[in-house]
């Protein structure tokens, strides 16, 4: 297929082609910057890269008329500390953005368009600790509001004019080459800094259990949530996950494989950090996506530390 | 205080501007429209008049700012059937425009923002009879969609900014001067037609209990919520309801009413309009409406239609 | 052709859908009227139609792409009073119409995109009288504003991106059909009228000579000017006139050709009918578009007149 | 007064806001950058920087509302090489963005808005060497052509609701700190970088005569024109230059004034490079803007290039 990818110079976006690359499949690059970050280096090159804003319908419709597209995976949005400092700029990139995928969708006849939504659609300060499809979205951060306006435009416009709108919810990402920010440093970040020989300093609250699902998991599923049957999806939006742990125990599991980790404690007891550490802590149900496109977790703790550990290693050697 | 009235020319909007006028207090109409429709009328000359559209911050901007506003009424909205016509259209008026009015509202200090919000947002094909504050909202048409999305919106101005966005879900408003269109005619037409001494034809399913809102009742409601105090308030929406009939028992009183009126069935059996008449049936929960701003309806059956008959009499007289 | 007319139920476009009807094109009407006026009653049924909005890209994008247009006649315009009541509409309108037309063409490759432009480009209060390709456009309303914008726009996606823009400026168009509005209605009316057998009274300067253009040498232009070969056309935008008369002369014409005709005066002497006035005083030198695409009216005054009360009486009969 | 500098981290905007920090005036920068560059990283803390988007009315809106602006300075734009490269990104920045200020303005009652325009408006690849206010502006390239929209629409603002707007044309401006891009480059480069004793490379035709404004000279412009009485003005929109010189001519001079300096040639003799070459070779007449305003450029050639390595060496010192 012909895949746009939104944000293809993002985190999972990257990882997201890499793999459709592998897989002999056309990708197109659809973002923002104006070039590579240092862990999507490898791509230059290997990719097409339609360089533009999600919110400006002329970028959009170029990129998927230029290219023939018939499969986009939209990857691309403002997160929660740009949304929040922002709302008017986060309706524009993550609402409006959608809008216009959904109607180039629409008017140009793609055939797949498959969204990544987020599991603060449920809460970002206390969401219920057992997630599954009953429960009810209230989203409490601008983020989550635009992700819920999106899944239900993204329903509407499947429902009204058979748009292949699909949508995965995702918890906390992890992964080699996500970008280490204050409040959502620290789960990557105990992997990968140790992995790399370097000491790593714990903000967050360590006893918290929290979803966590590792950035291959989230690829294949997005894979494998686009080529599932129309007849087998029961709903549009799926809640996928990987596993559930403290940070200690992870931590546990880094010092296992790595027997010199330096992690070192400085916690930060602020509202606003005990708010992000609640925001993460829940479980996903995945019955619906495991029944509906066969999507299982392959890495668990023991399997994620160990594989985010030779990635770390792989691209330093 | 000084009013703007949103759709300050339709059904709701008129009745709730003559309202404010009898109040005493100052009303300015913001409305697409270029002129007063019959059964608004009387209100020319008696309040300001923005045309505008409210898509536009500029018209909304403008108003704002030359009428010194502090209180905004938003009863501006496509309705159903124009919104599934357009998603596009129903995403710049109902989203885009409250996107203006809370930006607008948040930027100028504007002290009150009300908007109508509805019980579709529960669903217009099958929503759950009863219905309470803890009933997940599933829209399954445009109008719900964007209803929802402009709840979340609102709420995440307020948390964020303390913009003091309220919103009321109501189900069917009834009364005189309601647009009698196909799907939504019958239930104020059964009771319009007959008080004109006209005849009226029945097309619904007499036998499927609705919750109606007679639309004074709305008005009241409007304006004791609005002028709630802030720490009474538990949520930022509430729902609101009247009472709860079949069809067969309003024109059972219509006809004790007017002994002689002319009430014919033909029944539409489409699946269209049974999917219309079903998503009417549900029963609001209004307990939080009671306790926190003091909302009970005035006018259950009898009173609805003893007052409906006067109103239109009056009109005519 | 496949041919999109913008503003298909407007006087223009409606004449020149009539004329592509006939030449054997394809022919869809984009225009934001809910139906067809009296006038273009008749097109009813004969044509496909869109109905949209010029400013939202999503109406534009759609009629290309369903009917898979290859040539676009952009007639959808603010006139002079809307324009200036309301610059921001006139802006959405006028300005961002014709991009969204631009970069629909420039994205899906249509081949062509005549649009109308205006001698009011040249100063809608004092124009010079006579006007050729070395006269400065000054603009001094909105609707002149607007127009030089487009021009220039259109122009730059032309040289930067070879999008096949065409442009016309054209004088004050009479023919049947024309709306009689107060400032521009005279010119028109003083024909209408008496050929249906009506009186009509007269508000405007009668000595002031004006430049006259007739709907049907209009219609001519447009089509020989979008099916010039592109080597033969030595710029994107020329001047097209027909004649220069007072109404004088226009008036003694049609009392020649009916003798009973009743005309009356009763002159408007504000200065707002005098700027009206002065600014259609002028004369198009038309020698490039005589030598580039062999334009020469057809229409002078004796013909135009004769032929606008056989229309009249052809419509009425 | 209270100004709002837009673009006011760039080069004009940062040497404008110190001169009316200077005078004692309130300055709030508005820019799209994250933090002040270099050249501008004085300015740090010592004013108000409102981070927005031009073409967010919001953001717009926002800035005057909250510093209850009454001066506003435009000086934020796309410039040359990124108009082309993007036009409906122009488009929004340039043309969309000075609607937000001609709004805001009006709506907010701005006292005072002066725009910068460019001397590309009367065309970017073979202007007329001799300019005056008789000559006709034909744009051919996207900066100069929304450029010309934006006069156009600032003027009809003024006539139409008394908007201040006023707006100067600039030649190519130099001085340091200007971005040293490569087709724009050596006008600036040359005198800077020897001034901070480094080499130089000149790329352009160093015989063409071209027109030049020095930063400074711009900025009295800049200040004179906003403070001129309105009575005094005869049109809104005015040239304004410095001197005309060969490069050869600056580089004699620098020479002199920097006796080791060394200017090494390579020259470009590409298509490109010889336009931006000729679309600098032109002559303002800047009667007008003397009589009017009192404008006279106190830096001529050998001034300017005296008064730049001064600066630069301030800079360094």
């Amino acid at each position: 297929m012909r895949n746009l990818v939104t944000g293809g110079m993002g985190f999972l976006g990257a990882l997201l082609t890499r793999k459709l690359l592998a897989n002999g499949e056309k990708v197109v690059i659809f973002d923002v910057r104006q070039d590579f970050p240092v862990f999507a280096a490898d791509l230059k090159g290997k990719v097409e890269v339609k360089r533009g804003d999600i919110s400006n319908w002329v970028d959009v419709m170029e990129a998927v008329r230029r290219y023939d597209i018939d499969s986009i995976f939209h990857c691309a949005s403002l997160l929660t500390a740009a949304s929040e400092a922002d709302l008017s700029n986060a309706f524009r990139v993550n609402v409006v953005g959608l809008m216009n995928l959904l109607e180039v969708s629409r008017i140009m006849g793609v055939k797949s368009l498959v969204a990544i939504s987020s599991g603060a659609t449920y809460g970002a300060r206390k969401p219920p600790f057992d997630i599954n499809d009953a429960t009810r979205q209230e989203p409490d951060n601008m983020y989550g509001t635009t992700k819920v306006c999106c899944e239900l435009l993204g329903k509407e416009y499947q429902r009204r004019h058979g748009v292949n709108y699909r949508s995965l919810r995702l918890p906390m990402v992890v992964g080699p080459g996500r970008e280490l920010s204050y409040y959502f440093g620290d789960w990557s970040g105990v992997i990968e800094l140790p992995a790399q020989g370097k000491p790593y300093k714990v903000r967050i609250n360590t006893d918290i259990p929290c979803g966590y699902l590792y950035a291959k998991d989230a690829v294949k599923a997005l894979l494998a949530f686009r080529d599932a049957p129309e007849s087998r999806l029961r709903q549009r939006v799926y809640n996928v996950g990987g596993f559930v742990a403290t940070l200690d125990e992870v931590i546990a599991e880094v010092k296992r494989q790595i027997p010199g980790a330096q992690i070192t404690f400085e916690r930060d007891t602020s509202a606003e950090m005990r708010a992000y550490n609640q925001g993460n802590s829940y479980r996903f149900d995945i019955t619906a996506a495991t029944e509906d496109f066969g999507y299982r977790p392959d890495y668990l703790l023991k399997e994620m530390v160990a594989d985010f550990i030779a990635e770390v290693r792989k691209q330093k050697g």
